[in-house]
């Protein structure tokens, strides 16, 4: 194995923002799709809770997508997706965090709720209680989109606090228009999910390899 | 200013992991102590939650003690905080997050509702509950001592994964000597945590600056 193995699915948004960072640096990316509901014995041997994405290379094993990132910018600095400047770099490493863990998550984690159902424990309204915490989410970006002339969080150069972004401007709109935030008050959100759909990289977000169960 | 000046206070463990971090560094660096209840108006505006630690530098704010580091080592390479191979890097970060994120979130949070109550929606055992977590992650933890030679996690070099360790291999023998790992079970992690506590940066844990309420 020379290229490396991404075990993913195609509706995780961390997996998909790993498969497009891979685009992004034109490095080549075999994917493993997996079944969420029946994960491969393998995977649970590369990831002790069989969480993806994992990173599977021919001397080890990276998880998590925003180390599988580091790792990425590490091994293939060209074209850079962290700004030069060392304090711009650790803001907008600052934003990736962010937008993965509030937007993302409360997003991507309802949605699987409402597709799979809720679990034991949590309240009746689980789903609208987590999409319900977007739109104060919405004040925080539009201001955070404004630190810099734009079009992308720091500025000119593209970088993963964008791709952070890119799950729920591909997703949102094509599952849940609903709770795609107003341009009118929101306008800097929108030039930017747009920016973001335009981007080549987008299709990283769906993409998907060959469904292995069995591996 | 041109000392990077830490917003931080003494018994939190990611401030003391970023104190120990500028040890190991030998850079010098501004302590300023918050008071938990009583949180500075400054603070609020260079991080919006008013959350600790945040480091600020003359051109910006680095918040989240891990993306402090990944500062730190890209603004002052030497000696090097993370190992040189990157799939070991990987590794090594991965295991800087899990500490950060099950170890030190359930024993410290744990800690902090002990002393200071639970809150409103906890179940009356949060504590127990807590700190019930930990057993089971010894057993992990155990493990990946034994992935390279020692005495540190990722073998002879000492990184952030090991600094990440530091603030429960300080605070616990201190704090609650009842909930340290039996070394008959846990040789592995007896050994590390002796060797945390007897590393010179290990008085960072506890360092802090003068306090600051109005500034």
């Amino acid at each position: 194995m020379t290229t490396p193995r991404l075990w993913s699915f195609r509706t995780s948004p961390y997996s998909g923002k790993v498969r497009s960072a891979f685009l992004e640096k034109d490095v080549p990316l075999e994917l493993v799709e997996i079944h969420v509901a029946k994960r491969p014995p393998r995977l649970k041997e590369l990831s002790h809770p069989g969480r993806v994405p994992v990173l599977e290379l021919p001397n080890g094993v990276i998880r998590e997508s925003s180390l599988i990132c580091e790792w990425l910018e590490e091994a293939h600095p060209e074209p850079p997706l962290w700004p030069a400047d060392l304090v711009l770099r650790g803001w907008a490493r600052g934003w990736a965090m962010w937008l993965d863990t509030t937007v993302t998550a409360d997003y991507f984690l309802g949605m699987r709720k409402w597709a799979y159902g809720k679990a034991q424990d949590d309240p009746d309204d689980i789903v609208e209680q987590l999409h319900g915490r977007l739109p104060r989410r919405w004040v925080i970006l539009e201001e955070a989109l404004g630190a810099h002339e734009g079009p992308w969080l720091a500025g000119d150069t593209f970088t993963y606090a964008d791709l952070s972004g890119m799950p729920v401007a591909i997703r949102m709109p094509e599952w849940t228009a609903h709770l795609v935030p107003d341009p009118a008050a929101f306008p800097r959100i929108a030039a930017w999910f747009t920016a973001l759909r335009e981007r080549p990289s987008a299709v990283g977000i769906d993409a998907h390899g060959d469904e292995v169960l069995s591996a």
